[in-house]
């Protein structure tokens, strides 16, 4: 544990990027790292960037953090990439380096596939983005492909969601909706050089309008991510969000809803582990387990024999309390 | 419950309805018939319908279901909406409606929308699956919009997957091969009469090819459901697979996977259940709990606390066997 403070004490990018593969890979160390870890975070501002494929996400982040590098901060960039082996394209992380960010000494990159099981990256995400959060980033950016439920999960995490589209949205305005319009804080049109910028953000602006969000009313800012447009007045936007977060209680509230979150699915997990080494020890479940999968018991009546035989009566608690 | 048998042997869309809104509301009843319907379930064909929005999944359904019904068979149609409440098109059930389908005595229509609650979707349709399978269905289909990791959740109770399609699938390829992909079982280029189908046919052809599937070599057909044409070789090709599902011994695997799938989820809800009551009842550790909402401890001691609280020592187990 000792060890494990100095590595977190010794703020180089080195250590972060041992600290953080311990959690990724889930080794024996990762508990320790996220318990200590857990104490030191909270000061950093979590945005998330998402969109579909080839809205220029990875150059604007790329753009993001050479501003905001600029500006003496220490930047953690995540890159999560839900998609599927089946993919043959460069990872978000490695297109982001090869902006040339990489080369700053303050800001760091990780990034984050799947190889097939989506379940825990949201988990792996929200691991992550807490150790870069106790290792004083100020700004943390998280990129992430758009690609349904996963999306969602992982933009949890965020205080700030970017969507970012390009000009002309038609069809995909109708798959928007149905699912990520709603969380995004700040609408970006990037590649807003290309025909149709204008009539996007009126399209835009009218279905904020009809969403009738209240408090916030989220922005539509135009960029053009390759020649460095309009990323001033994204940064301006994305501090202005902060400031309301802030003012509203927002910000603390949501870190506390995180809190209480990690605890859930915790707890969910140990359980988990409980229900497996009890059936283990118990051959007479295993039977029971067996006749559900083949059919000749209903899982209805099964579930409850398991979970009333591992969770003892109200009266028999050991260490309650 | 001798009621409620009496409702499943009516086998008339009326009893049906009535126990499908028990069980989709949750209430009391629902229970009995889930674990009623869970010993008279696993006949019927279960067949899942994805694509994006557009691509004429309705048309194509209601087209499958005149063909099947006119065959004598009995049909079940489930249609699930993950799409938000901001959403203002017609819902996938009405739409399937206009077809004139529901007015067919062997064709019954449930219509299972999210309005905002995504969690308890894939769940539901597992549900309304089983009652329909154990009202003597010999035919279920699914239709779901493609929206991400929800529809793969909900698919994942079909046997058969069509994942339907539009000519010139382009820069949306891309989106495709990055979720749902690997999940078809039938490809459909539906509105085949466009220009570009023979293209997308071959685009989805290389793609298979490399994707390696042994057993089964997913076949991509053209159909232009609005004309009718194509339908027969579609039933033909579900046939097909069918029978493969039941040579391979997949079929039965499917189903008893089901099997444990469902009881593993009902141990967690009960699990879940068991952990609020305990809360609840403990003033230590609501205490703990608002501490790690604060942040003044972590939440990997606390959930250990309380699971340690909630389960006993393996030697004090009180019904185990």
């Amino acid at each position: 544990m000792e060890e494990l403070i100095r590595y977190f004490d010794k703020k180089d990018n080195v250590s972060l990027g041992k600290l953080l593969k311990e959690v990724e890979n889930q080794t024996p160390l990762s508990y320790d790292i996220l318990k200590y870890s857990s104490s030191r975070k909270g000061k950093a501002h979590i945005i998330g960037i998402t969109g579909p494929p080839g809205s220029g996400k990875s150059t604007l982040v790329g753009k993001l953090c050479n501003k905001l590098a600029a500006q003496g901060l220490m930047i953690g960039v995540v890159c999560v990439d839900p998609t599927s082996p089946y993919t043959k394209g460069a990872l978000l992380g490695d297109r982001i380096r090869m902006q040339g960010i990489a080369k700053l000494p303050n800001v760091f990159i990780k990034s984050l596939a799947t190889r097939g099981n989506l379940g825990g990256l949201a988990a792996s995400t929200a691991d992550i983005v807490q150790v870069l959060d106790a290792y004083d980033k100020d700004v943390i950016l998280i990129e992430t492909v758009g690609v349904g439920q996963i999306e969602f999960d992982v933009l949890e995490v965020s205080d700030t969601v970017l969507l970012v589209n390009v000009p002309g949205l038609g069809d995909s305005l109708q798959t928007l909706k149905a699912g990520i319009m709603e969380i995004a804080d700040i609408y970006v049109i990037n590649q807003a050089d290309r025909p149709g910028a204008d009539e996007s953000v009126k399209d835009l602006n009218l279905m904020v309008r009809e969403s009738g969000k209240t408090d916030w009313s989220p922005p539509i800012l135009k960029t053009v991510a390759t020649q460095e447009e309009g990323i001033e007045e994204l940064i301006n936007q994305i501090y202005t969000h902060r400031s309301y977060l802030q003012n509203s209680g927002l910000w603390k509230e949501k870190r506390q809803t995180r809190n209480i979150t990690r605890l859930n699915s915790m707890i969910q997990s140990l359980l988990s582990q409980k229900v497996d080494d009890h059936i283990n020890t118990e051959e007479s479940l295993q039977q029971k387990i067996e006749d559900v999968r083949n059919g000749k018991r209903d899982p209805y009546t099964i579930s409850h024999d398991i979970v009333n035989s591992l969770v003892a009566n109200k009266n028999t608690y050991q260490y309650g309390g």
